[in-house]
């Protein structure tokens, strides 16, 4: 792990300078092919061992006949930011089952906010739960459950590191 | 109900033309307000009482970082079939939580059907399934749970039907 | 397999004999060690490849503080059915992510009846749906999803079989 | 309230006297009927608004065919710890969806400790997470959908209150 790298993430607390690079890694990796989360206009505010923090504003397109966020992309960001975490310790991991409580709906408009944290990771399965937000409100708790299915998909590390 | 409309429905088994004809104006009615539903390029291939066919295919934005369909446009392929389900009796009816298993991962370009089926109606609450597939392939598995929350929100039948 | 066991499931229509002849024995095989279904009074109506059907009666040792058969003894039911369906292939075969949607009240001394039967099977991972009625009325509807972690759990069989 | 409740709970911290006192209240008053929990051999170690901490051994009539704690007893301690706390709040509250992932298989004999807490209350619907866990080793995650449906199930304050 180079310096320049060390010195960015000293505020990182408890977690390790490596782990935190490499979900950084992760996710620079992840989003470079992410089409979807591009055209979606999701910002990645954060992302760490086992968490992601992303945003996403509910465009025109994404209101559905109620006139309200269409679940199905209040979903996408929580899925997104559930991805995020789940492949930021650098092992292919796959969504296996998910599953969201809508709780307020999403304003045309509003920027949500997906908080996704790691409760469990054992052997090949994880679970991590995202809380989704608008303000202060919450509109969404999702639960999704990973597989890991394969080696690390991070490009070799750089040299002189 | 009109005559002609009643033919039309002359084929739909055990259902009653009344809820058949409900299914489709409850249709329409969402279709016309629902712009996730046509910007995703969903096409609603039937419904009737408790039931919804859609169809929408994996376009380039909808891909991931695994370079397969990202899970959140499954989601939302299978969630709008499921809200045409449970608002096919014509009450205003909203997803409160749904849970989705994938299952094998769809390819960019190719063509998911879901078929929403009620398996339960009790009082405002219903579960619907809805399965997603490409071909011969089942790609998820989705189960929803609705909540009935208001009257109806069909416009009044128009005159001389 | 044997031919008079052939003969035995001669009637199982579309099942092949070796599978609904494997079903059988694996459900003898998990019971005589399930201390708990024994306990619960469960009873096994049927089995077959995929599917099974229990029994159980609401005990008044089963009721909660609302006086109705509590959430974990329908579950357990439910539960068991699956784990019947899911071993029915003489794999080993776990639980691993399971959820329940209670529709109606249990009446304490009502019998239950579970239906399992498989949704999907792909790989290690299968979906098994649960219906839970007592009667005319459906009590709850439960969704597994199970992991095949290993080889047969099934004794050889019998010499001059 | 009186005096000395408060003074038991002085230590409450964060939460109001009244509702610490609401919450035991309502422990006291389901448990009163709670035949399952009371044959399970369920121990209430805490109660608080929105939270309560549970206990149970896992018994010889509660493992099976893989020699294992049954999904159905684990389910049982996770939904009973979950109904305390959302019936913490003194209004009757049922378990509407309920959704568990089997992590690690309990043991025969082992100690369960089951935490419930609160994690959204929007109107009449809750959302409780439920870590099962033995010593170090978490067991289980479950995640309860609670529906309020009516007003106070407490008995009448005592007098001079």
């Amino acid at each position: 792990m180079g310096s320049s790298e060390t010195v960015l993430h000293e505020g990182a607390g408890a977690h390790a300078p490596d782990k935190q690079a490499i979900a950084e890694r992760a996710a620079k990796t992840l989003w470079s092919t992410d089409r979807a989360a591009q055209a979606l206009g999701v910002e990645i505010l954060a992302v760490g061992p086992g968490s992601a923090t992303l945003a996403m504003v509910v465009g025109d397109d994404m209101v559905n006949g109620h006139d309200t966020a269409h679940g199905g992309f209040i979903f996408a960001l929580a899925d997104t930011a559930f991805a995020y975490a789940c492949n930021s310790h650098g092992q292919v991991t796959v969504a296996a089952h998910c599953a969201i409580t809508f709780i307020r709906p999403g304003r045309r408009g509003g920027r949500l906010i997906a908080e996704a944290r790691e409760i469990s990771c054992a052997g090949r399965s994880g679970i991590y739960d995202v809380r989704i937000s608008a303000g202060d409100e919450v509109i969404a708790e999702f639960r999704g459950h990973s597989r890991t299915i394969g080696g690390s998909f991070l490009p070799a590390a750089p040299e002189a590191k």
